[in-house]
């Protein structure tokens, strides 16, 4: 099977220039100007760019939270990720508290089997680490499991101590594994949360406000700080306050491997949103919070320093009727997490490229190229390059659309950027050389994902 | 009883005069130039140092510790602090976990009854925070307590996690008591302690390597963050590496009310010591650890520049003989500690102000007027003015002698500062009036130095 | 003659206790309770402050800028000073082009020949520096004037390029004088004049907009530089933004002799002043300019945490009319300078100390001690203490009285501070024993101030 | 014509794989596997890296300094560039004071006239700014200098004050140029060395300690604050030490445009290599000098932060004999500057890809498409992309090869790197599609270089 993708304008982490690209069954191979091949198929990209298919490192199908589960599985998200021009995901496996590493995986596998329609990893996020359990890490990255999450926050359920944390830390680096974290100071949240509750400040706000940006900085510090003495790298995801960046960037021009991501919600979205009337703040309870907007220039300025590195989704959607309504009475029992999946790319592209902040081939490093680097899945994805894999956005510039739920493919009954005017649209989607994206419809098959065995952390 | 101290150079925090100085009864009653009073009691200070007395708000007497007890008890530990011209201490008085700070502060006053021989006062260590515990906190303000400490290491005996700590700051903030804190991260350290004993590493150097200085760093800026968090003013206690202080510059520099104490040991002594053979090293384990010799002149810079506000001692002695050599086989065995109450100020005179590192009112300040402040005790206490109890120390710049323990009131086998050639000595201490030591004697009364109920915390 | 000052609460850097205070002749002889002295004078200080004489050691008193001479002469400029509780000045005398050091100090010791009501010490600012000049500091030093000031502003006119500036800097150290200056980059501050002068953006709120404080931040950073380079401490004086006191706090934290002074100006007001109508702006146009407010919470920090030692004036005043209105048309043809020797102890104490910003002996400290201290009049003056000279001020903290023009006893026909709501007053000033001030009248004679043979430099 | 470079392994700033290259004319005109193409010319890649050309935007070419000229000129400068890799320089073309910036331009290409043997572009290097000088600037952008550079070193040649530098910051804004500039603070050099040479410190180490490190700290950490007023992008040439690297991050850090190039002899010089016997310190004279070895992590560190962002050469040579000698009995005599136009791309892939300290897409972006992208050469030269220029280096990984004088092209009679042991060659060099260098000879034609036509800054 032969693609052609014709005149596109093929933008790289580093390079952006015109050419076609020929695709033979699941790879590129080869780019050029007026290529003459025969192609079974020819997709005139004239005029449109020709991404990477990009990679998303942080997603939550299928999970369960807090006596409910997460709005999309491996399907819908899948299909939804593709439909925003998201061609692999690194979902989270979740340790259950006294079972193995591997059964997590195991869990996560049997909740993809025959589902994924694009391709996808996993992390295992570790809850619980006696030493069988810390003797099982270097198997599973061998598994393809080259990252561990674990997490700083959510004390009594998901909350390690710093000497797991540590323990962790020091595994990883022997295994070649990169450790990820929450990072926020469970216990502080902890007793402010229960104060808030116990003096009746129980609206959306003070979910915020139990959460405060010190309390992500000092969880980031502390991470970092038992890495260096682990000597080890390490990542921290979903930052969302300018005080936590300044941690990293303090340890980045300290020479330290220090990796850090922030997702859409924290560039766009802000602390103000959580007084949406009619309880719509809670479609915006995810944590770390939504923060003041005075955070929004830090950020995208990280980004562009090179502080921080990608900008994932940590899409873990709830339908706010059913799911973010059960928090009504106490902000403490809604569900955390915001969709997200497929948006990533036109929030990027048109408040990011187009509103200045950051350039069109910065774009493709962050949503694409770092995270596969980082994550091991590059050289076969996160580029546009012959021999690697076929993962190919073509997106048109040309195109004006309004973000609203109704028109997206997440199985959740919002979306946090309704009525965003988004300028430029994903005109098909390549998925290892097949078409799975078009005209804004799914075209490809349910279940051709394939699990991706992750390449060990090197850096 | 009237005393008249006579031509001697007057040294406060602030000044440098010459003056004659009377006392009446426990008091201070006037300062000035040929004083022409009547009194029971002339001494000649002419060419000598009339200093307030000094204050070490960082001592461990007669303290249960890994299975043994520290070797001063109050009566031979607060004789060796006025012979060595200290004339207040303020001791820890540890909570046993299970029970109440009562419990506590009752023990210590048992401990202290008929013995003590200068003033002192008694801070609380808090290792158990349940409710009913969190309630007493302004109970014990008020009986003089207005200071607590919590150890951030220790793990599994003295230490608590971070909502014990952040429920302790908030409590003490409404209370007007002071948070102090023991700043090294106790779950990293208790992973590298059982590694190192695991494979053999069990020389006391080891107890260095197994407390990193980024491990004080760590549990510095942590504790430094739930205070700002709290709203709460935050005290430091025996900071000993470059590391941590930078965190506490970089809090102050915001206009944190963070305020932190180094001890003598970590001006003068190295991890060096530690190789000192046929075990001596042992001699040198306390916690955090003595460091590398660089970090001596950040401390010093950090005295002067005000990031650093006292210099206490930590005063924690167990023999060599009979306890040090508990862990002659294992460096976690050893009882942490090193002994001191009696050679600060000749350390400080001779190391600091004559190696030119601080002024003589700086050293004042130090190791008297601001640990007075900090911990409620001024001005009774921590200067000499009018009005002032009459704690004053005659410290005679000409004298010079070796400091070796065999000369030392301290009961204690050794001395860290063996051989340390110092000049000055102390002529005579006296405490609320009455001459307590004198000609290298103690010539006061075993018990009559009383409880200092403390004031609250304002700063 | 003999004076006996009853029961006040003396204030000293460090101390607050109720004392009587005995002068005898010139100097404090005793402090005492219930001193039983003959006096020829006693005076009643029961429930009011003893507080050493303030130093004023930023004054520019007859001095020549910009066609016109600064309004206040030594009469009238160091009686407003005894009024306002300020015992004694350090005003600059200014090196013209081609002329010697001497010749300067000459110059303005003729200027106060028989007319400081307070006494006296010279600054000399170093506009020029060829080998002969550059000799002539060990003189200088040698009578008195252990402190120079060099100018990185006033392009064309003080300004001197870094070369000089760095040999001065050598120079002092050798000689044991303290170097200081005028921190703002005179270079870009000229070129941002003669554009906004061209575009005609001349009212007086350009006069800030061409002097921001980035330009401030540089200078100060580059005097830190070039003093680290000649291994000689140095003194930054009127530092007016959060900028340049990072650059303090940053040198400070690395243990440089860095020491800096703010004025009540930058504490107090703001560039909104600028805007006051009918050319009302033109009061506030001092250099460098004052700036917006959020400075201000950063610069009360920096008291207190010790990065900004002391609070002077930069008294330097010019009548509205005849003066600042020649500027009309011209924000760069009015006169720079405001007026304030008479007012910093009301507004420090009223705004500072009663305002919560500063305790009372930090007060003394900023506006006594330490400058005393820095430049060479301690132990003489600066502090409350026996053997020092009686300057005194007996404070009253019960008065209220609000400043006006009309009120004070500067020679200039407005203040910055009208209407200002003050607590607390003067009651009576000793100068070397003698009353100067009391009961809002000056008591004292004119020319009775002595010109102060300053130390040399030692810290 | 058409070469074919086949089986090779691409690598760009991002990516890294293996493929053909096929060359039409001047112009890659397709990338691909096993591309089917005729070609006049085939060159065997496999097991080799097909480079982007090298791009050196710092060389002296030709250029008068110090009563002599540089040792290379055009010819003999670019043939040796193209020797190792370099298919492109930018040199600096250097105003006489009193003369215009179009005459400055008219000489340089006079020089370059006939003569390159690979493209070039120009800086200019601005002296002496009068108005209608600066009118001039936007004139020479139009021309394709589109970046200019001034100096804060060479008191009483090259040097400009800060208003003429902070003039040309914001016409270069205006006209979409960018400033770059020696760092150094000319003034206090001039004091130190008119110093050491009247002290008889003559010898070349001297010519280090003349130029501390905090000398070029301050002039950039100036030159930056310079460039924050004007709302100005800037760039450091040459960047030696650690202290000047931490201003560059802390700029950055605050999201200001801030640039910075170091150096090869600042990676892997010192300044032991000053005390080299018979005068042979003399080689390494360049300014700013060699430092202590302690900064070369830093800078290494700097590089994979991203906050030096590329590596140019300095090239400046001058022969022992004849040139440096001339400053045998005075540092001060001895022309300024190192060669290495020919062994960057050696030094760089041994030193530091093959040592570990930074990764091959990495080296590529340093020393290609980064220069490339900030001096507008890019999409035609700094990447291996389809539709730029065929500037090609075939790099042979496996070739040995130890670096000495009289094997290089270089026309000076020394390298700072002699005996150096490689690993890696140059095998064949493209320019514009020509072969120009292979087995070691040169290849091209002599003139055959074009005047790069540089597009305006854009970042």
């Amino acid at each position: 099977m032969r693609v052609l993708v014709k005149g596109g304008t093929i933008v790289t982490a580093a390079d952006t220039y015109v050419a076609d690209v020929l695709v033979v069954d699941e790879k590129v191979q080869a780019i050029g100007q007026n290529l003459q091949a025969e192609a079974e198929r020819v997709i005139d990209a004239k005029g449109k760019y020709v991404l990477p298919g990009a990679i998303d490192v942080h997603t939550h199908l299928d999970m369960p939270f807090g006596g409910t589960v997460s709005a999309d599985d491996f399907l819908t998200g899948t299909r939804a990720a593709a439909m925003g021009g998201t061609t692999a995901v690194v979902d989270f496996a979740i340790q259950s508290k006294g079972k193995s590493l591997r059964d997590a995986f195991d869990t996560w596998q049997e909740k993809a089997r025959g589902k994924a329609c694009v391709d996808y990893g996993l992390h295992v996020a570790i809850t619980d680490l006696p030493d069988p359990v810390l003797a099982e890490m270097p198997e599973l990255v061998e598994a393809g499991v080259s990252s561990f999450k674990l997490f700083l926050a959510y004390k009594g359920s998901l909350m390690v101590d710093d000497a797991t944390f540590f323990k962790a830390l020091r595994k990883a680096r022997e295994s070649g594994a990169l450790i990820s974290f929450h990072g926020e100071n469970g216990d502080v949240i902890d007793v402010l949360v229960k104060q808030m509750v116990a003096a009746g400040q129980v609206t959306p706000r003070y979910h915020a406000l139990s959460r405060p940006p010190e309390a992500e900085a000092e969880a980031t510090a502390r991470a970092i700080a038992l890495a260096e003495m682990a000597e080890a790298p390490i990542y921290v995801v979903h930052l969302s306050a300018a005080l936590a960046l300044d941690k990293v960037a303090a340890a980045r021009d300290r020479g330290l491997p220090v990796y850090a991501e922030t997702c859409p919600q924290y560039l766009l979205k802000s602390i103000e949103d959580y007084d949406e009337p009619e309880f719509g703040g809670a479609k915006y309870v995810c944590s770390p919070p939504l923060r003041d907007k005075a955070n929004w220039p830090r950020l995208w300025s990280g980004l562009n320093t090179g502080h921080l590195q990608t900008v994932a989704t940590d899409h873990c959607p709830f339908n706010f009727k059913g799911q973010k309504d059960m928090g009504r009475d106490n902000f403490a029992a809604i569900p955390n997490g915001v969709p997200g999946i497929e948006t990533r790319l036109y929030l990027m592209y048109t408040a990011g490229v187009l509103g200045g902040k950051i350039g069109l081939n910065k774009m493709v490093d962050l949503i694409a190229t770092t995270p596969a680097k980082l994550f091991g899945l590059y050289p076969d994805k996160g580029t546009v390059a012959v021999g690697a894999d076929a993962d190919l956005v073509v997106f048109d510039p040309a195109v004006e659309h309004t973000i609203t739920a109704s028109a997206l493919h997440q199985n959740v009954d919002y979306t946090p950027y309704e009525g965003f005017k988004a300028k430029g649209a994903v005109a098909a989607v390549l998925s290892r050389g097949k078409v799975v994206a078009e005209g804004g419809k799914f075209v490809g098959q349910v279940g051709a994902g394939k699990y991706i065995v992750r390449k060990r952390f090197s850096a």
